[in-house]
Order: structure tokens, then C-alpha cells, then sequence
């Protein structure tokens, strides 16, 4: 008696990757409509099962196809844009104005289209993703046959498809209703991290995901530093955070979770989350290494993703694999750590496990849908074949084999590559629309960079409101008449304030991008004790307005911002050709004299020394006034008792890069 | 006025890889016989250079050759042998033992061969090699036409091509001489690594490589272990070991340098000696990470090598340089650290600077020979191409190229591989050659695993001296009546000893293949003080010989072996299924008693608390012998008052694991 089979893979060596890692050689798999019939020994399954298609797989493995455990996809249209950049300067810098730009729904399309040839001729079968238009993502997935979580990402801030939190909520659970019972399709919500959402967000996508049975999709514990602000803003660490906001409701897929503890681990564990470790992801951003050996060793199920290809640069499985066996060995200093048939599970049994999924897909076992790769370990950079172990088949897949060795893929018992053919696609075209993408991107990323400007404003710091002052600078020999006069009768002081004042101007090759100074300004109360820290970011514009006899100057324009990334932030993202760093002392009062009110500015630099400076400003809005005002301070500069041969028309900065 | 050239490269991404990093796009490249004419602009070189072969190469990139600066290429044949094991066990458990048995000529050139074809593949133009039987390496890489620096392994221990250092000294110095003039091997010797030589050995390869002018090829500071060691043997780090002994009188590339300080970096540099940084290997031996970032800083030559394809497991240079740019960015935590630019230089320029050959390679400038590839960066899984900043085509080559985008390959002006067909070797029969190796080692490697004890001859261990011995062991509840029945009269004392015993035993899941104990023997003076420590590893047959019904024992047969190894490294090689520790204070004496010598001990069974035992024994030569002295064993069990319903026949391995 034997039953039909729409396929029978024979004479092959046969991986499961189940829990035991049962091995046949030579073994093979009987498929009938998307499901797995049995597989085992060869000649066992050949006396069980007939079909009329009989392939014969000598020389080759067949083994489940290989899962990402995370990833975006539509980021390949972004690959190589940017590289060897600090995480924020890569996303804060470039991706995120890049995406704002052109990020819609074809480009999605297209990028997943471009992702899903890859990673079919990558051996990968299931993925998942996380990205905007999630919706184009599960349709172009779908229709080249890939199976994958689709997970809308929901971001505290505006995305490029959604103005706000709600929208993107909304049209999760649009989507998710929808696609719910699709056959290769899991549709999935992604908050996208803690730190860009807020607490509202994780606990509504939570409820969602819960609500609806689907995984929710994060990343978890990337960075140090978000750890560190995690335990400075929420006074602890990121697990425990993402619990207290009812995360574990959900069934959760964590990417990342470079930086978690054993504690932390065993939440995860408690609530049967997943983790997806991305090794190359978080060595190029210098995040660290993920502690994956701890966490297999707790029984965490860790899978292992690419992350988006803007940030590996590629979709292969294979290379991300041996990194993952490489590296735990490296930081544990224990070569027998994650050796290779664990690093094999990772990718596929434990993968689909991560993303709760393991009831389909993961492993060769009778009832699970037919999600397979065929691999051909015969070419002579995987030579020679060792039988001695059961190991060494696994040694061979992860140390030697190279995704080029990938000879068919099926998924869901549907044939998406055959002797390296894809069957499923055509992508003929998919390269000429790319780089059509890229010449756009190019063209806008050149634009902006023409400028410093257009630099600030792509990052969105910038408030461009000009501003035009009056002002006079004279260098004193000594400030106590100064302060003797602003104290005495003649003025009125409208308030007092005294700041120290670190200030780090970047300098540029060509003079006419101005200069971009990065202020830290400390606040000093009345005890002298500092009492707050501002930030803050100016463009100090090329020209100057006017300048009048008295060396009054009407002042450049200049941009200002809150300085919300980090001064290394700002350096890595301008490149500036030089830095001028001055510190000084501020004593700064708003008066009014002669009915007109001026900022008066007593410094003291102190590096480089330069001694003391006076500084009469006052905010003008045209040319009469300027002049009127100019002729004001000239007189307040003499009832301040600082009439000087110094008089100064330069700004600190040139003063010191001209000594 | 236009030169003639033998083949003009057009219409390409011309990467030079020189100091300045001087790209063309659309580049050309000239070549005549084994040397580049000039690289440059498409439109200058077509107007200066004609030539009958023009190659048009749209979309792709020329650039120099990939360097592979450290390996050992025979080693293709061991490769997937035995992985995800400690450098000890992997080396002496594994490599060496077959080594032994299996590398001939005939294995040294297969095994080169078939990697000659890898790295042509990879897109290797130039490799250092480090093995035996070195002038077949260079034979067979000559006759296939790559470039090869081949270095003739010098070690202390006999060798699969040597009985002595001194033959293959000699040998090295031959090999030197016949092939220092070769236009494609440089033959080097190679002291195989400081521990594993002796000073003879580093100064007499140093005068050697000095005298003939060709590079010395060393391991450097693999291992923490090995730096350890070199302080406690040498009082100093390894750098200044071998400086100690003349090695920077040669041209030295030094592969690994893994555990180097500040001031070993200094030295390397001042002696001009290169760095093959070999990233794969040392994570997957879990040797560590070199501080690579550092080394360039201060101006190191820095090339990179796969290793040998046993330790990594492929001779693929993309991955390896993808590795080394992203494993500097996460042990630094810098991920500006090693660009994608840098990682191909230290790949190509750098690494024949290491080598000592960049006079003649590893750059596309004028002069040099024309070692090139032709990468094609078109196929999707390296799109798009963006052109905003000249650093974009390292990232696409560093960050997403496999190897397979290779498409042509050429040394010293020869094509060696065109449009992915190679064109001087005859590769067919390889794989079948290397199976037939690899199933010959398979059954050396089972049959020796079929028994422990062949697997302790493997290693060089064992002593196969057996010896028998008559032995009685008696429990017994106070110790003072021997100690008098000592000490007094009846016997005569030849020595006395007192030892504190750590005993080890492995236990294996057939009791048909003995226990093997590994014991630490504390020698305590006369003040009671630890004077000496012994490490000793005893193989327990499993059989009894006879047992007399006087309870006395001819023992079973025992192979003793000093322990050279650790605890560890016996654990890991031999897998026991159970492991007991026995911890015991032993006082021991050999006495003469009727006329006949015996070992009386004395032992108080610590550790579990088993109390005191007394055992007799002496050793025997013939069942005759055997039978008289179980005789007089008995009556000097009755003069130490020792006579006891407990006599014992078992091990005290038995008595623990019985109770």
C-alpha cells in the first residue's frame, strides 16, 4: 500500500532540524498539496509514498528553508547609501530624511520585490519584516510565494504613511482583520521600540496583537544607550519597562536584545518571546554582540535575522549564520559555544519558534506546510564530504557552504526557485527601477549637501527664523567700572544672568557655508551653583548685513536650534574641516537705556585666554532702526566706560582662528 | 601617438587601491605582458594605449587582485574534519594525528589544488602559505599560475616531512635556493610559531630568511595561553621574545597577533614586519579579536588571510574582509572604525605590503605586475548602485559582493579565470581524489575512536608499557597500628613519601573501554609543604588478570603517560559519559618484607569521606611469581595488624561509584 505524493525529494541527506536533529543519508521527503507527507529514510519512504514527480537529490541536502528573523525589506533600495556611520548619523542623518522623501507604497513594492528574489536565491522561506506600507510588503511577498510576519511599524512620531500614532494604529488593525487567514501571510503590528513610542502606544499595539492572536514585532535592547536612558527615564532597564506596559500580552518577536541581562532573559522566557539576533547588523553599528548563549542555554527561542539591508548590506542567510557561530565563540572565549548544528537550528527550528510560527514551518515533519531548500554541499569549496560524525554535514552548511550553493526553494509545497531558476517572478526589470531610485536619491542627497543648511534642515533641527541685531564689541582691560555703571543709575535693568558657556564652532573648507556653532550653555543661580544645561545649535550665516561707521554691525543671519543629538552626533554628520572650541564666562543683563532695550554681555574667555569682552546688542527689523539703535549703543558703550581702540567687528571665533 | 598593449580593461570602475585610493569611472587599464601600463579615465588610456584585445567591462569593477595573506592551503582536504572544538583538542587531538598518518607529497599538492581553484574563484590573485612539504604548494600554485609567498614549516617536533628541525632547515634552504629567482613563488621558511620552536630554531630561520632576502612566516601571540606562557617561560610578551632571538633581522609577516600590547605594535613597525589579521580563525578558535584599529592607527602594514580552510572553513576573502571590517567596529565599539575602503586595503595593498611583495603587487599602478579581478557589482543582491560619494563602491564591494560576482581573473598579465571558466587547470577529478582522502581519514579517525586507549596513543600520550601487580586493600577504622607496625621492626624502609592526590576519573558509557584517571600528585616535604606537583594520566584496563582467593589481585593492565595536556583539554578530546573526583591524602613506602620489595600506601579517602584504607602491592612478572608474593602480601597485611573482614578487590573508583 502507498499513498500519492505530489513530490518525493530522494536520495538526498535529509536534515530535519527537528528537536532531536534527526538525520537520514540517504533519506527522503514526501510533499502532498503545501504540507509534508513524512520524511525519513530513503528506501522507507520510497515504499510508503509514489508520485509522479520523483527528484533525485544525490550529493545534496534538503533541509527546511532558512527563516530571517528580521528584517526590512523594502530597505534594499537604500543599500550601501550610507556606511560606517554611527547609528543615529546613519538613521537620524540619512535614513530617516531619505525615507521621509521617498518612502510610498511603489517603493516598497519594488524593495520587497528586489528582497524576495534575493533571499529565495538565499535559501530563506520565511521572514519577518518590519517596515511602513506594511501592506505592500505582504502583497508582493504573497505574490512571489514567500511566507512572512508583516509587521505595520507605529512610531510616536510622523511616519511616512501616517501622520500620526492613530493612523498607523487604525490601519494595523485595517490590515490585520484582513489578512489574518492568509495562507503564507501573518500580518503583525511593530511598535517600533520603546524609545520611539511611548507608553499609550505599547500597551494599544499590545492589546491589538492579543486581541487578534498575531505577533507583535520590536526592537528590543539595541544600544547601551538606550538601555542607560531607559533606567534614566524609567527607572529600569528595557524588559522590565516593556512589561509594565503590558508587552507580554502579546506574543512577542524582540530583535536585537544585544544588551539584556540574565533577569531579563528569563522574563522573556517566562512569556515565551521570541528573540532574533542580528550579528552583522549589530557589529557594522557597533552595537555589541547579543548574549545568545546564555539565552539558548535558558531555553530562549533565538532566531537569527539580517536586519534591513540598509544596515548588513545584504539578505544572506548563510553569511549571517556563520557569523552567529563565529561570534559567540569569540565572546565567550568558549570555541564549543553555538556550534554549528545549533547555529543551524537558530535559523530555522528555533527561528520559526521566535516568530510563533513553529507550528507550521521550521523543521521537515510530517504535517508541517513544505517550506524546503535544496542545498548542494558537492562544490569543491565545501570538499571534501567527512560521514564520521553526524555533526559534519552541519559543519559544512555553516562553515563552508555559501548561498550560492542553494540549488531549489519550495514554499507552502509550491517550487519558487528550481536548479537555480526562479519560477515565481520576473526580475528582469528590478534593477533598472532601483537604480532609477538611487539616481533620485543620489540627486537629493547631493542637493542637501551642497549646503550646511540644507544639511540642519534635513535633519529637521532647524528653526529658520533669521534674526538681525545691532551690535558692538570692544575687548576692556578690566570690568569693574563696567559693573560699577550697569549697577548705578542711568539704566534699567530689566533681569540679570550669568552663564558658562562652552561653545564648539564647526569651521568648513568653503567660507560660504557659514559656520555651525554647538552651544553648551550652563546656567548659574544666585549660589553659583549650575542649575540648568541648554543645548542649542546656530548657524552663523556667511555675510554680514551692513556694517556702519561707529563698527556698529548689523549683525549676520543666523539659524538656531535646540541641539538635540550630541556634539559627536553633529561632527559625524557635518564633517566639518576644522573646530575652534571656546569657553568663557557670561554676565548678561536686558536693560533698557535711553528708552531702548539692549542686551549687555560681559565675558570673560577663558579658552584661549583672551580676557574680557563687551558686548551691546539689541534685536533690530530694518535699516532706520538699525541706524537709530546703532547710534544708542555707541552712546551706551561710553556710560558703560568702555570706549576702547579694541573695538571689534568679529565674531570669538574668528578672533581666534586669526591669532 | 598610441603604445601597444597586450589587453585594455574599458569601460570600468577602475579602483587602483593605491595610497590615495584613486578611482576611475569609466576607467581602463593597460596591460602588456606581466605588467600594467597605466590605469586611469577611459577616455585618456583609450587615446594612449591600442591594443587587439579590448574587454568591455560595463557595470563592473577592475580592481587588484585579493590578497589572502596567512593560510595553509593543503589543508582543503581536512577541512570540515573536526569543528567547533578548542584550539588543543582541534590541533593535537585532531590535525596533528592525521597529519601524521595522511600528509605526502601527493596530499600537499591535491590539497593545494583544489584550493588554488577556491581562491581563483574568491578572486585571490596572491596567497602566504605556511605547510609542509612547502615546494609542492609551490609546484602546484605555479603550474595553476596564482602568486604565493610559500613558507617551508620549521618546528621543533618531528614533522609529517621531517625527523629533525635540522632536515627541514636544510630542506627550507634548499627550497630557497632553487626557487628564489621564480616569477611567481617567493619560497620563505617558516618558524612555525614561538612555542612550538626553540631559540636555535627562531635565530637559525632568521639568519636563513635574512641571508637570502625572502620573508619569514610566523604565528604571533595567538592565544591569551600563549602570551601567558611566553611571561612565566621567557619573562616577557612573545614580540620581544623573538626580537630576543634576531627575528626582526628577516622581513617578517606575522600572522594573527591577536594578543599584542601598544608597545609590541611599536616594535612590529619599527622592524617593518607585516600583520596577517585572520578574523574568522580567531573567533571560531575563539582566540579573540586583534586590535586591528589600533595596529592601523599607528601605520602597520595590516593584511588579511583566511587561515587554513580546516579553521575556517573556506578560503573566501569577501567574507573574510567583510568579517574584519565588522569586527573592528563591534570590539571597538567605534562604527566609523575600518570603512569599508580600508578593509579593502588591508585586503590588497596593505597585504602585500605585509607580504613583502608590493614592489610587484596589490595595486593597479604602472610597473606592477597585472594581478586583477573583474567583479561584476550589477546582480541584484548589490543593488542599487549609488554614486553620491566615492566611497559608495567600497561599500557595495566590502559590504554585499560575494564572491560569486567574481567574474575574471588574471596574474602577471595571464588570465587564469574568464567569465567564471577557469583556464589552466583541469579541475574535474579533484573532488573524487579528495573523497577518496576523506574516507580514508574518516576510517583512521572511527577506528581510533572505536577505543579510548587508541585514542590516547593518538595524541603521542601513552606509555604502552603494561604492568601487572600483586595488591591487597584492606578498610581500615584507626591508622595507628600501622604507622607502629612500620616503624618498628619485621621490615626494612627503602623510602618513604607523602603525597595529597587529586584524582579524575573518566568513565565511559562501554565499560569495555577501562577508565582513565587523570590525577594531580601534590609531593609534600618534610615540613609539610608542597614541594613538587606531578600530572600523570593512567588508562585502567577494564579486565582483571586473577584474582587469588586470598583476596589478593593481580591487577589489571595500566598505560601510564605523564599528563602534558590540562584536565580540560583530556575532557573535551575524550568525551567521557561520567566523570568522578576522588581527593585523598596518601602516605606511601617502599619497604622489603621477607626478602621482597612492596609498596605499602597509607590513604585517608577525603573526598567522599570514605576513611582509611591500607593497600599492599608489588610488582610481578609471571603467574608464579605472582602467586608467591600474594603469599607474602597476605602475612604482611597480618604484621600491620591490618586484617580486616573489608579486604577489597575494587579501585576506589568502583567503591564510589557502587555506594
Amino acid at each position: 500500500m502507498t499513498e500519492k505524493a505530489d513530490f518525493l525529494l530522494t536520495n538526498a541527506i535529509v536534515l530535519t532540524m527537528d528537536e532531536e536533529l534527526n538525520q537520514y543519508d540517504p533519506g527522503a521527503v514526501a510533499i502532498s498539496g503545501d504540507s509534508i507527507l513524512a520524511a525519513g529514510p530513503k528506501d522507507e519512504i520510497n515504499q510508503s509514498f509514489q508520485s509522479e514527480e520523483v527528484i533525485d537529490c544525490e550529493g545534496k541536502v534538503v533541509m527546511p528553508g532558512l527563516i530571517n528573523a528580521h528584517t526590512h525589506v523594502p530597505m534594499t533600495l537604500l543599500r550601501g547609501l550610507a556606511d560606517d556611520l554611527r547609528l543615529d548619523v546613519w538613521l537620524m542623518g540619512y535614513m530617516m530624511p531619505v525615507e521621509r522623501e521617498f518612502v510610498s507604497p511603489e517603493f516598497v513594492r519594488l524593495g520587497t520585490q528586489i528582497a524576495c528574489v534575493e533571499m529565495i536565491r538565499n535559501g530563506v522561506t520565511s521572514f519577518a519584516d518590519m517596515y511602513y506600507y506594511e501592506e505592500e510588503v505582504a502583497k508582493a511577498t504573497a505574490e512571489v510565494g514567500l511566507r512572512a510576519v508583516c509587521s505595520q511599524t507605529v512610531l510616536k512620531f510622523p511616519t511616512p504613511d501616517a501622520q500620526s500614532f492613530e493612523e498607523s494604529l487604525a490601519a494595523a488593525e485595517d490590515f490585520i482583520k484582513r489578512w489574518k487567514d492568509h495562507s503564507l501571510i501573518i500580518p503583525s503590528v511593530a511598535p517600533h521600540s520603546p524609545y520611539t513610542c511611548t507608553d499609550e502606544i505599547l500597551r494599544a499595539t499590545a492589546e491589538l496583537a492579543a486581541e487578534h492572536e498575531i505577533p507583535l514585532h520590536t526592537h528590543i535592547a539595541e544600544t547601551e544607550v538606550e538601555v542607560e536612558n531607559s533606567r534614566n527615564d524609567n527607572g529600569m532597564p528595557v524588559i522590565p519597562y516593556v512589561k509594565k506596559n503590558n508587552l507580554f500580552d502579546a506574543k512577542v518577536l524582540a530583535a536585537h536584545c544585544v544588551h539584556i541581562d540574565i533577569g531579563e532573559m528569563h522574563t522573556l522566557h517566562h512569556h515565551g518571546a521570541g528573540v532574533a539576533h542580528c550579528p552583522s547588523s549589530n557589529l557594522k553599528l557597533a552595537s555589541g554582540a547579543a548574549p545568545v548563549s546564555k539565552m539558548l542555554e535558558l531555553g530562549l527561542n533565538v532566531g537569527i535575522g539580517t536586519d534591513g539591508p540598509a544596515s548588513n548590506n545584504d539578505l544572506d542567510m548563510f553569511e549571517e549564520v556563520r557569523l552567529a557561530a563565529l561570534l559567540a565563540k569569540g565572546i565567550t572565549g568558549d570555541p564549543t559555544t553555538v556550534p554549528a548544528a545549533t547555529a543551524l537550528s537558530m535559523a530555522t527550528r528555533l527561528g520559526a519558534q521566535a516568530m510563533h510560527m513553529d507550528q507550521i514551518t521550521g523543521t521537515l515533519e510530517p504535517g508541517k506546510r513544505a517550506d524546503l531548500i535544496v542545498v548542494d554541499i558537492s562544490p569543491l569549496h565545501n570538499t571534501p564530504r567527512f560521514h564520521r560524525d553526524e555533526v559534519n554535514v552541519y559543519s559544512q552548511l555553516v562553515y563552508a557552504a555559501k548561498s550560492s550553493d542553494i540549488s531549489s526553494v519550495m514554499v507552502n509545497g509550491r517550487w519558487l526557485m528550481r536548479d537555480q531558476e526562479l519560477t515565481t517572478i520576473d526580475h528582469s526589470d528590478l534593477i533598472r527601477q532601483a537604480d532609477e531610485y538611487a539616481h533620485r536619491i543620489d540627486a537629493f542627497l547631493v542637493d542637501r549637501e551642497k549646503s550646511v543648511l540644507s544639511k540642519l534642515v534635513a535633519i529637521g533641527g532647524a528653526m529658520e527664523g533669521e534674526s538681525f541685531e545691532v551690535q558692538v564689541k570692544v575687548r576692556i582691560q578690566d570690568p569693574d567700572p563696567v559693573l560699577e555703571a550697569i549697577n548705578g543709575p542711568g539704566l534699567e535693568r530689566l533681569y540679570d544672568r550669568h552663564y558658562h558657556e562652552y561653545d564648539v564652532y564647526f569651521l568648513f573648507a568653503d567660507p560660504a557655508q557659514g559656520i555651525l556653532r554647538y552651544r553648551e550653555d550652563e546656567y548659574i543661580d544666585e549660589n553659583g551653583e549650575i542649575s540648568n544645561v541648554r543645548y542649542r545649535l546656530t548657524m552663523i550665516g556667511p555675510t554680514r548685513e551692513a556694517q556702519f561707521e561707529s563698527d556698529v554691525l548689523l549683525s549676520r543671519s543666523r539659524y538656531l536650534a535646540p541641539a538635540t543629538h550630541s556634539l559627536r552626533f553633529y561632527r559625524e554628520y557635518f564633517v566639518p574641516s576644522k573646530e575652534v572650541i571656546i569657553e568663557k564666562d557670561r554676565l548678561r543683563w536686558r536693560v533698557l537705556f535711553q528708552g531702548t532695550e539692549f542686551y549687555i554681555n560681559l565675558d570673560r574667555v577663558e579658552d584661549p585666554a583672551l580676557g574680557h569682552f563687551l558686548e551691546v546688542k539689541s534685536r533690530t527689523w530694518s535699516r532706520r532702526d538699525a541706524e537709530h539703535k546703532a547710534l544708542v549703543a555707541k552712546d551706551l558703550m561710553e556710560f558703560l566706560s568702555a570706549q576702547s581702540q579694541e573695538t571689534l567687528t568679529q565674531d570669538y571665533v574668528e578672533i581666534v582662528t586669526k591669532s
